[in-house]
């Protein structure tokens, strides 16, 4: 059961002009499943991407980066679930190559144009056959109207499917955002793919796609992820269409503005979303770092609470065993902490003041808040001005259940 | 239950001449269990100890370091378990004093001379009046013969007392090392106090005490435990009574490489034991890191696989999902890491070879293995001539059940 997190619906999850989508069953892993998501897009379209930094990085990411950077114009994505397609050696980039040829075969394009994504189990081959034969049945389904079906066709231990949409006005016409992801791997960076797609029909410059996946990605997934600490296939695609007749120069103007604003809105939602169904999770819990000398700081602070077991495991119970907190923020690297000007808030409670419990902290006002399905803890260093937001989930019995069964 | 792990018994522990000890029940958490432990050093014992870098270091901590650096000698130790007295503030301070002034009181030495050392949870005042109450009651009990009852009034969430003895003979001496130590959270580095109190009867000149606590934690407690990524409290003591007539004048002779080799055996076992002991544990498991161009990038690869919560759920399923081991060596950091040339095994089962699963690898090999309770995973990097082991353990239901209702 995700944590407060209401599913998508086919109304809520409004087209982008100029890219169809359709969800087929390959029989990949299991059958019965949409497991095969082919994705078309217009010519001319403007598409950036950032990938996984694992040095075992997939056979599809490499082909993905390598089609990516030819610069002759994304005409298709194809996703599979149910194989990863990593740890594969040689045959997996044979592999991930016949997927991008029979997608381009399928939409008529060059091979070059089509970049394939896999998630799912790793170090087995990819039975690039049933995607093959697959392929041509996608075609006749794709539609622009078919993102529910396609963001449930690239899920993997996902109790739900995640997607987005934001509409704004510009010049006077309607442009469309979203966004669809999957992943529910989240107690620590390293835990599962993460792939997310988004899409506006704004025609956006050239010039300014350049970076754009990674500045989104930056402040959406990656506060969900250590940089550089990712899984083998983690990907997030964003395209452009240029569709709505509305064109954006620069991401300073005020129309570059709203439109940033609401693709951040739509990428924060969804990493947020992958927290929520974060393996086992009964918690939602943003830790928020103030007062900072610098970014880097106050990640690293922020990380080292969200990632403590025994801090995660704590929320699972409801239990405000605070001292797991600070024994965290003491570890987290900073090494000339003052731990006597740190203070800890759990939502509205002060909890521990000049690195002691607060003299006014009452066990019943901790426990209350951890009761709570949504929980802030709020840190403040005492040495700056800089604040950083991360977010996590507990650590429950049923994250061992997940992930001890996985495969079986 | 432990893995593998015997328990030691009143036999098997061997007294260490000029050092007596006494386990009480003070009922600082919990009554009707001894949690206070006072040990008495002869005049002239050497003493060396190492303790955590966490920037919360604990307040027993704080004093205990002050009192060693005195240089006046040290003739006592006072453990307590039940409470850590961590983040107490200045209160905390001077509880860890008292506490230290009382142990010296009742021994009839300087508070100097005493090191205070606490474990338990974090955040909540000391019940010091108890301790006061309860040590001089110690005094007529203290006895070289009561490792055991010293193992056991140490514990936390351990289950069951750790301790191990080695005797030999040096200059025609019987000499003997025997240690103690608790700890069992041992998923991370950051899960649980470790203490640790190792002795010896051989007289050690003062210039080879310098260090000698870093030197064995770092091949043995710290093999289980990241540098600088401890729990407030974590402490580790090595003292050299003297008593055995036997002088011991460089670690170079062939009499200092032998009473180096039973000191570091008796800490691997030690260290070895928290993770058999660890919390929820069923499997114990060795990370075998060759091939590695320094040790550094070693453990780097080494703690990425042990830390890794996927890795350790798959064993905690019996499950050969070597994928996930393939992507931890991925995203260890070894930047210029190249895939291709990585092995991996299974103790004896070639699971991986150049990066992806070795063609002769059959699954039903990987599960006999897995199914094992004691299990060596071997990578072998192809980078250079550097090996580093380190130990964890698999991450199972008990230990969320124990993490959650550890205050409860």
């Amino acid at each position: 059961m995700p944590v407060n997190l209401p599913p998508p619906t086919a109304q809520s999850l409004k087209p982008v002009a100029g890219l169809d989508m359709a969800a087929v069953a390959a029989g990949i892993r299991k059958s019965g499943r949409d497991d095969l998501v082919l994705m078309r897009l217009c010519p001319g379209a403007m598409v950036d991407a950032v990938f996984t930094q694992n040095r075992f990085c997939a056979a599809p990411v490499q082909v993905a980066r390598a089609h990516l950077a030819a610069g002759v114009g994304v005409r298709g994505l194809v996703i599979n679930t149910g194989n990863a397609n990593a740890g594969t050696g040689l045959t997996g980039l044979q592999h991930a190559k016949r997927m991008a040829q029979a997608a381009a075969q399928a939409l008529g394009v060059a091979p070059e144009q089509v970049l394939p994504f896999s998630t799912g189990v790793i170090l087995e081959p990819l039975p690039i056959e049933r995607i093959e034969a697959a392929l041509p049945s996608a075609v006749p389904a794709l539609h622009a109207d078919a993102w529910l079906a396609a963001a449930r066709g690239i899920m993997t231990t996902d109790t739900q499917p995640k997607g987005y949409s934001q509409q704004l006005e510009l010049q006077g016409q309607v442009v469309t955002v979203t966004g669809i992801a999957k992943g529910s791997g989240m107690i620590r960076p390293n835990m599962a793919t993460m792939l997310g797609y988004l899409a506006t029909d704004a025609a956006v410059a050239p010039e300014m796609m350049q970076g754009l996946a990674q500045r989104l990605a930056d402040a959406s997934f990656n506060r969900v992820s250590v940089d550089g600490d990712t899984s083998t296939n983690d990907s997030m695609v964003v395209m452009a269409t240029g569709q709505a007749q509305v064109t954006v120069s620069t991401w300073q103007s005020p129309d570059g503005q709203a439109l940033w604003r609401a693709l951040l809105s739509v990428a924060q939602q969804l990493a947020q979303a992958l927290v929520r169904d974060g393996e086992g999770a009964t918690k939602f819990i943003t830790i928020h770092v103030e007062g900072a000398q610098h970014s880097a700081e106050a990640l690293q602070v922020a990380y080292a609470v969200a990632h403590s077991p025994l801090v995660k495991t704590a929320f699972f119970a409801s239990d405000p065993n605070l001292g797991r907190i600070l024994a965290a923020v003491g570890y987290a690297g900073v090494d000339d902490l003052d731990v006597s000007r740190v203070e800890v808030f759990l939502d509205d409670v002060h909890v521990a003041t000049a690195g002691g419990r607060h003299p006014a902290y009452r066990e019943a006002d901790g426990v209350r808040v951890m009761q709570q399905s949504d929980i802030t803890v709020r840190l403040v260093l005492g040495r700056g001005v800089v604040s950083e937001t991360v977010w996590t989930c507990d650590l429950s019995h049923d994250y061992v259940s997940i992930n001890a069964d996985y495969r079986s």
